[in-house]
């Protein structure tokens, strides 16, 4: 997630600059052929760029409106790990009855058991930006586990088929009530509710049909625009096409880039401070003492 | 779901080739009118292209969100599929009681469901397509079950059924207690749910009289503009003409593409790929051995 | 629902002849003013029809939109019907005992609250559509329970309490275990639920000073640009306003027919072949003998 | 809420007449000017009351989209009142051991409760509308009862305690189950948030500053199109002003009505009928003598 | 929140005076120059206003529909903040069997709770606003309590860890069954969400690039919509231009407000009086004697 305070102009410029320099050849273009070929070149009527102009605004006002929907529905699953990661580990406290299990097997239980609640979070970030998890399984989960899980495709599912093992033992041993036991799995289908949404927002493409029709587009209202421009103004419409295109193409390009938030780039969401949050919460909830500290953004976007 | 690298050209130049010969046609005949009768062609006033361009834009950006809506939504629900199926499996293998039918048996049995489970998911996408699904019930259920649900007009229905029936029996065996026979039926239910949702989107037509009218509008603002740019621009009128339709009627195909995710088309919301990735997660999570690949994008889509 | 296939053209004149013909007369009256006085016509600015047209196209797409939303939302509701009533059904084959009722008996017992639901289904499209439904609800309950029915002004609603009242019958009698009656009693409260949708959509009218501005906002946009028009096109000017004053009504008409889903038109919700294909599914899952055809589209739309 | 038939047109006049006096004298202003001054007056550049009408309907159309959504979510709340007052009857009436406190007793504290409810939904509604409820306390309530929620400040909340304080008694009494008693905690839960819903829309002010701007940019949008208007049509410019002024006006105080659902004005959510009808459904089905006719619109409105 | 009544002038003023003040400084210098090199200026072609006005209208649209989900989530958010603290206490209330703990123990356990519900909602407004909420801490919660949340990072979850901890405690001495344990333990779950829901939005940057394209295209419209102007009104332009740029710049900024609901500005979410509602409903409800007085607006906010 790009932070408010030190966005470069860098950034910005690196976002666009093929565009615009393809914009800027073509209107030198119609320059050179404006002086030598002033004659031939037919005016451009001024209704043109109009009706054109706000065609392009209104398709990239959809496309930008459900670029943002994309990027704030992922933000709010994440939203939803983050209160459901909290749920689970209250309700462990809550339920599981110390005398069963001994008043340190219990903590210890819960321990492990919010570890790997805390590996599940950082494990599935990994996996929706396509990075190796493996080091994250074996940091939280321990070797028996991270056995199981390694082998398979979709790890961050394993770790919750591990959770649902261990609910099953207590509710064997009596250390849970058959309501306990069915919440928890409520809390636990809730969490892969929300892995397999982050999954969906990853793997759908946004239509490209579209895609293709509005960056077409752009370039098509640009050379009209160029066309009409040069008439009037001359050399002058160059700089003023340039900045005209450059803020069409930001707008073309901050929607590209909200509709896909987990391919590990500065626009991402925030998964990793966000899992890191889960972390020191829950670890200060339990009184842990290895509390890590929260992550800062460094440089321009929080990771 | 078409795919972003290998999009063809002839692809998008298909879906509107019969409306761009019509515009072809239309424009040539009124260049060749104002060629013999320039005198009494009436000009065309400027406003009439803005307003009309303005008013089509915002019904076709109206058109492109509703079609945008109902894909997304189509999505959504595969992806709940997705969720659920998982859930199922967790749960089945959480609360049945190995001791009641023993460990073998209870392995086969949720083996069996899973397969069921699968079966179901596959069925249901040829089921929205229209397919003839007999090939996958008989694949993915036992003979005496495929014999239950074959003769009957909605298949995933039944299956559903069968699941149910089976919940019945681990119930009155004690494999099951009553709480987690009320959680299985609510995740069937929430399946129930999901079918009944895609089926909705399938036989819901966009309404028609909109339709008709979005299409004539887009020509009685092209054969507008036509006459408005034939007097400034002359023979170049044509290309120009044929450019800013291809871009109109691409968004308005794009969006009637987007309205029915479910018929076998390039466009569809690519079920049998979900499908896939439900049935390898499912195997892998019960350590089956034949887990197949997942699919991949033949050509430039996901089927 | 209008289907794609046989839309007449007359129905979609018809729905807009009665403005059409009053916009032909005012286009006629400026264009004899024009001939006889036209040095007294002051001469229309050019940038009041365009302002105008965005503000317009703005209103209307704004009652599009919430006019479509209606329309989906009850298409919605009457979709988690057709989930509800199967989900119910599958719920009652799993939940009854049968050695309680004894297995011929449950059988009954089941066909009897199917017909009931099924009826439910029927009844509730007349109540909405304001048609009596006396004769469906002889048709699928028993005379006992039509004569509890048909005194009240709510007859879906006393439809529901005789299924409720049976699930406490079923409890009383250990039919059902108390989680299964509190989970029946959920699935009927969510019945209870769309049927109190469906009716605030069929009892709440769309804005009325809405409805009115946007009517006298066409007519005011349509004068304006006949007047503007009728100086430079002349007679020409009465066609072309004609074809776009259709397009403006058939927006706004098309609108304010999707606002209202459930009153026996042919854009109405098609609750009938909803319900019926409610019907085709109970009865085939229960393997009954009478299984009714679907309902096809006759004419042009669906009932 | 204002039906279809019989809007006066004085209603509509009424809700926008001081703005279009004050349109009217500005635009005379400016007439009176030209005709003295003319010389001095710039001419005002075409575009200027293009781009102001633009923005101008974009952000109404903003205002309009939010005001509605605030409108329909209270309808939807009142909607969803009437389901769960349904549900809770259907509830009680299933629920209920009549063994326990007789087959008479039961019957009145059932009536109990449902007046009581039926007093809820009437309450509710004049609190909103800052109405005294008290008669409707005294009528609908029991003396004892009514003393305890007299005294409060919210006296929707103190009824619904009553309702959880005769549900513990009812699950001590043993004429419930523990898992019915918790579903109709659920049940009072929603009742609960749905009177809160309609309070946070009832505190919540539409954005101020908003609100201003619209104000001050329609009269913005309105002197730069007279002083546009005005040298092109002289005198005419006046009516056409004031028409075209009208329509900007409507739309905005629609919106502005429309944002406040429960201030006891024409425009309200009718939560005095759906009261109404809530009471007829109970009493109905609880089969009591004394059904009251429904609320009519006397006059334009339904309240 | 600001009120309706009494906002001043100077508060709108101050949120766009340094953008108005550039304004006003680049159309004087576009005047000087006019007025010094008035051949040298190329004349704005005036289509270029009219294109750039739709676009910077529909992306300021974009930017306030936003901004304004967000804050409307926001209240939401602590609307259902209210609902579910005040169903917490009614079920408190219900649940807890006074002869357990006795009926003066049981009321002092109650009231412990609601104070500790009561000063939860204080300290999440606090910590959501980024003060202290040290004296809150102290103020509501015991002693012993207060040094369990203090040293934690996130309080308000650690109060929740409380509750959830004396539930455990009152199903351990079976004041509470299991149902009631699991029922409240939905509702502290559900405050939990509400909890990270707020976090979110409050942690969550509206797009930057957004940010920084939005005010950038507001400046580009208006340097080109002033050397458009200044041609034809001359130093009239000025005026003209700055009340034009202050609407635009009014929009902007209300939308900027509008997106950070939680930072202790006048346009914040009224925590705290919705906090002091919640407290007077609950000590009312209790029948406690020292309810304190509504929070009225001082100035022209709601904090």
């Amino acid at each position: 997630m790009l932070v408010k305070q030190k966005l470069p102009l860098s950034y910005l410029f690196n976002m666009i600059k093929v565009d615009v320099v393809r914009v800027f050849f073509f209107s030198i273009t119609f320059n050179i052929f404006k002086f030598f070929f002033s004659d031939y070149l037919p005016s451009m009527p001024a209704q043109l760029p109009t009706v054109l102009g706000t065609a392009i605004s209104l398709v990239l006002a959809f496309k930008l409106n459900h670029s943002y929907d994309r990027w704030w529905e992922a933000r709010k699953i994440w939203g939803s790990i983050v209160n459901d990661s909290r749920t689970l580990i209250l309700q462990l406290k809550t339920y599981i009855q110390t005398d069963v299990l001994g008043y340190d097997e219990t903590g210890k239980f819960i321990q492990k058991m919010a570890n790997r609640q805390i590996g599940w979070c950082y494990a599935l970030g990994e996996s929706l930006r396509g990075l190796d998890n493996q080091a994250t399984i074996h940091q939280y989960l321990i070797p028996a586990e991270a056995g199981y899980v390694l082998p398979q495709n979709n790890k961050p599912y394993a770790i919750l088929a591990l959770h649902m093992r261990d609910f099953k033992e207590l509710l064997n041993k009596q250390a849970l009530n058959p309501f306990q036991q069915v919440q928890l799995d409520s809390t636990v289908s809730r969490l892969v509710g929300y892995m397999g949404m982050a999954e969906r927002i990853n793997s759908t493409v946004f239509p490209v049909t579209y895609r293709v029709f509005v960056h077409f587009f752009i370039y098509l209202f640009l050379i009209i625009l160029s066309l009409g421009l040069v008439e009037t103004l001359g050399p002058l419409e160059i700089p003023i096409l340039i900045v005209i295109a450059s803020t069409f193409f930001l707008i073309e390009k901050t929607a590209t880039y909200l509709q896909d938030p987990f391919v590990n780039m500065p626009t991402d969401t925030p998964v990793t401070a966000i899992a890191r949050t889960i972390e020191i919460n829950i670890k200060q909830l339990l009184e842990e003492p290895d509390v890590p500290e929260p992550i800062t953004p460094e440089d321009f976007y929080l990771k």
